[in-house]
């Protein structure tokens, strides 16, 4: 153990692995999912049809977040939002997160601790549990979760199943995290919601399995940007989509931060990430369900780009890759 | 992109995410588990029974593997194999592996390409597949697994089941990751067998289930040390445990490397890590299957420590904590 630095932020060295475990996982009530927490080899987590649905996702901090712009049970909640959203985009309902954590021994455990609460507080939104995890010494500090769902009967609703002539409609805020972003990037803090919007998204895990439900043929979590992700619907499907302008929401408060900021709110709304969002593909515009708005249509591939706006290309980037 | 440099080996920048992964999961074959492959938000693999096991681990370059002991396939082999092992100490069956992976920009493919044929080489050796994953920029190469699995009808099988009187057995090789290292960090390649076992251990997979079936009481997985992991079960089953060191194994390859490099054989049996066996408890000494061997017996908490070696306690370290 290292000598205490009396008045020195408690460090995880301090604690050490299996203290801090302890501290992390005590007092955590695990919904009726969890057959087994925390704590043994490893979790047990109830999959009632006979199949797990399971999405992992990793972040490094000053790629996918920076403690600067969002504390850490902001950034908690969005790592485990963005996971689960992406088992509710196959029509699952969430059943459990588990959470690995790497961090240098000179991190303060307020900041663990933080995330921790966070993954909770978003785990709880989502009737989940943190089941199990695991925890690592490393330079940067990052955050890998996987979650787990169940399809309760359902077939799962890939990217692949949409057909032209389907309807394309989407769930959930679009634009707000940009907006967030540019926001933040500028130096300021507010408008708060704007900003909260980036740090914590709320995505509507139910909207996932509504979606199913009502018959939809292909569905996406909106992580890398509108227009991108139909891209990779359009890829996995063989079809091309029209989004129509005038059916895409973009609410006054992004209007207004971005005659603030000089940003194009539209382009936020096409192209931003991180909020989370669903889009879905159903046969029938008629069977669009409560919660998700029409925006355009699915159409035979032709030779120019799969996804248009209004019939055109649309000019600029569309999405975010690693290492490029 | 950035520029091409001729004859400069290939990098992850210039292949970029989506192409690294379609390059990384194309042409793999999936077994029957696998309902849904990678490709989509999320995979979705058979859970028969109705329940998930699901234990996730994160490995960081330089603190739990170096490329100048291990090649990328061998780490990978041994990320999987030492997830899969936490599923078989619930005394379940291994289904599926997730994978998250986070490196510099300047990571070479060929590393990536070796890292994941390693990994869909234990995946194969325990008939499970690489069923989805997630790729992020670090500044450190950063491996993430989640491993799952299905319980096929059994209880799981805890730590916190032993009772006194239990017989105490082990299943696998027990010190031969630790010659391995003790070898490595002298600078040798050989004796080959015990390097190899270090880069990658092969587990019994089927010894987990076996032990249950059998009636085991408890089961963990030998990961931090024999005599560790024990306190680990000695502390949820709030027993103790006696290990008979006659009864302890030490293989004469052992002695052979500990004489030649001046180590303790029975100390590597006793304290290293990372060989994967299992421990397990069971209540009648005829009960212990096939694979494994009784190695001590379980007995009431005294005053002293849980953990004893002929009686007395162990002297020295006893396992691994991280930040510590």
């Amino acid at each position: 153990m290292r000598p205490e630095i009396p008045g020195a932020p408690e460090t995880v060295a301090d604690v050490g692995e299996f203290g801090l475990i302890r501290r992390l996982t005590e007092g955590r009530v695990q919904p009726a999912a969890t057959l087994l927490g925390p704590g043994d080899d490893a979790a047990v987590v109830t999959a009632a049809d006979g199949r797990v649905v399971a999405s992992t996702d990793v972040l490094v901090e000053g790629v996918h977040f920076r403690f600067d712009w969002s504390d850490p049970a902001q950034v908690g909640r969005k790592a485990v939002a963005a996971n689960l959203a992406d088992v509710a985009a196959m029509g699952a309902v969430p059943t459990a997160v588990l959470v690995g954590l790497a961090c240098p021994a000179t991190t303060k455990t307020t900041v663990l601790e933080g995330l921790t609460d966070g993954m909770w507080t978003e785990a709880r939104r989502a009737s989940v549990g943190v089941v199990g995890g695991d925890m690592a010494t490393a330079p940067v500090l990052v955050i890998s979760i996987t979650a787990l769902g169940e399809l309760r009967g359902r077939a799962p609703v890939t990217r692949s199943g949409a057909r032209p002539g389907d309807v394309l409609a989407v769930s959930g805020k679009l634009g707000w995290s940009a907006a967030g972003l540019a926001v933040l990037k500028r130096g300021f803090r507010s408008p708060v919601n704007v900003v909260a919007a980036h740090r914590s998204p709320e995505p509507d895990y139910a909207a996932g399995p509504r979606a199913a439900d009502a018959g939809a043929t292909a569905m996406l979590d909106v992580s890398d940007g509108l227009l991108a992700d139909l891209g990779h619907l359009c890829a996995a499907s063989g079809v091309a989509v029209d989004v129509r302008s005038d059916l895409v929401e973009v609410h006054q408060r992004l209007i207004d931060v971005a005659s603030a900021l000089g940003g194009d709110p539209r382009h936020w709304v096409l192209t931003g990430g991180e909020d989370h969002a669903l889009a879905a593909t159903f046969p029938d515009p008629d069977a669009v369900p409560d919660g998700w708005r029409t925006i355009g249509t699915v159409t035979r591939p032709g030779t120019g780009p799969a996804v248009t706006v209004d019939g055109r290309p649309y000019p600029g980037a569309t999405g975010w890759q690693h290492w490029r």
